[in-house]
């Protein structure tokens, strides 16, 4: 009993539920209002802001919502902030990552990090006591990464990384705000593999030339994969991932479109493939997904936009054997392998480098 | 590529595109309407329904918005079916399953079925053609299980079980509804026995006196988990299960409190468990359930309740290295497994049959 109450009694200060003001006893992330108070607990760390990365989900309920107008779009996070501590859009229910310079460490705090580390965080913003103090001025309200003054608050069970110091910031952080994908992805051949070593699966990424798409996709080569297949919606994102050639083949269709997409994949493949992997932040991916995937597959949702209900029912209803996973962010070691697949692969940093300045 | 021309369009008529009247070009599930034409195509399947079975989700939510009024309720359902030509409530997303007897059937039909073969769908009624022609009247409008006449249309892919002729046909068709579950829950245990044959996994299923919970906590102590944990949410439903003997551990919590339900898992099992059960539906539980499971450990979620965001975040904000699953309801052969466990275990029968007299 004793290990229990322990377990318990811990995790409750770990994981911040001292911070949550509104409701009462759920975690920081399904809290309406969390406390930003600058001062720290004995397990907690104090970050310097500097940067925001909205996600991509996010972002574009935003930049829907308010028209592509930059400064109202800068007021309605500006405002999201102040309302509930943190960076957590209520409609998308995402957040998206920061950077900055850690300021104050507790004596308890387990993260191993030092005043002046330039770190990103790892868990999501909307789990993260954000204040902002410059009222955002120095952003335009026309890009996912926003500067930005203020503090944010690390708990014990928090993840951070220490940017590395041979790569572009701008360029570390995209990677780390979706590093789980390729670590997961790698994850998930492998233990393809070794269940039937004789036959390497092969992987769809859909969403190929997006950040975490062409970063799953040098994973899914690396980790062993038979042959891999970028889908994407548009030529210009189709010249430009076969001109990477991260993927064995490139396709075209618009994932929404249920029969497109599997059509797509399966003529790139020549059969369903046996992991397919979502990295499209649109709704209405999920059939196509399923459908695109052979009996015994697997599909791995990262999108923001999946919806659970669909998924479950479109699989049940095609009759279709597939283990759909939901994408945890959270691998260990995800950080270290997302960023040396960039460092190992100039094509890959350059793709995710253009993506950056189109940004 | 003829190969793949050839699925992509055989699998066009088999899932159904036909019958989908708006948006065009998605499949039956994601439509807002389909065309319920009693007329058959060459493959399909006409069912004259005697049971539609709301899905829990579903029939909450109707219940809730109309306050436990059966009128409005009746008239709710039978509105949806109307405008939507099938059972898909738009609020949850979710529809249920239905019983009948076979009307008429195509020549090309896979699914080897006869006319007077009574049947239960193991498909969702979301994607489903139905037209009712009786206005719902034998039904008070409050209970999921609607007595309905009128008919229903089955795809070359549809799945759908014959009624076993020695047991009850109401509790047959609240097995096969969520006869996913036990399914998906022994392979999920037999997947860590083959992986680490000396630990027998531990197994927690949240919502374990429910139909679904019942079921795979059955199917988890057969398929050879080392100690399993059932919570529940009242008093009643602890007793229930305590006097089954379903479960190694009974254990009672409010699965939407975070850390109540983190609590009684380890304190039932001594340390978080290996594989978590989600069936309870009501929203909120994904981060009690991350919080409750072992590191390398997996949660599958059952619920149609479940929010793929809050399972994402909340698994990446608390570091929390589980493996999530979208619970699909389709695996080959769960129909004829989940009515061999009610078979087998005459208290599983029992709790089964109580719930249903109690609905």
């Amino acid at each position: 009993m004793q290990s229990s109450v322990d377990l318990a009694s811990s995790v409750e200060s770990a994981v911040g539920l001292h911070r949550v003001r509104e409701p009462a006893g759920v975690l920081p992330q399904a809290a309406w209002r969390l406390d930003p108070d600058p001062r720290i607990g004995p397990d907690e760390v104090r970050v310097a802001v500097e940067r925001l990365n909205l996600d991509a989900a996010s972002f574009r309920q935003l930049r829907d919502a308010h028209r592509d107008d930059g400064d109202a779009i800068r007021a309605e996070v500006l405002r999201i902030i102040t309302e509930r501590g943190k960076m957590h859009n209520p409609v998308t229910g995402s957040g998206g990552m920061l950077i900055g310079t850690v300021d104050e460490v507790g004596p308890c705090s387990p993260l191993g990090l030092a005043p002046g580390d330039r770190i990103a965080t790892l868990v999501s913003l909307t789990l993260t006591p954000l204040a902002v103090t410059d009222g955002l001025a120095d952003w335009d309200g026309r890009s996912e990464q926003v500067p930005c003054r203020g503090h944010a608050i690390l708990f014990a069970r928090s993840v951070a990384a220490k940017l590395p110091d041979d790569l572009d910031p701008r360029l570390a952080l995209a990677v780390l705000d979706v590093c789980g994908a390729p670590a997961l992805t790698a994850r998930v051949v492998s233990q393809h593999l070794r269940r039937d070593p004789d036959r390497p699966p092969t992987v769809a990424v859909i969403g190929g030339a997006g950040k975490s798409g062409s970063l799953s996709l040098a994973a899914a080569r690396r980790s062993g994969a038979a042959r891999t297949v970028g889908v994407v919606p548009t030529t210009v994102e189709r010249d430009r991932l076969a001109a990477a050639g991260l993927a064995d083949a490139v396709a075209l269709a618009d994932a929404r479109d249920t029969v497109a997409l599997a059509r797509a994949v399966t003529t790139a493949l020549g059969a369903p493939a046996d992991i397919t992997v979502v990295c499209v932040d649109v709704p209405g991916c999920e059939h196509g997904a399923v459908l695109a995937t052979a009996d015994g597959g697997t599909v791995i949702f990262f999108s923001m936009s999946t919806s659970f209900t669909a998924a479950a029912l479109g699989a049940e209803g095609l009759a279709a054997d597939v283990t759909m996973l939901i994408g945890n962010g959270y691998v260990p070691g995800h950080a270290d392998y997302a960023l040396q697949l960039v460092r190992d692969d100039p094509a890959l940093r350059s793709l995710l480098a253009a993506r950056l300045s189109a940004d």
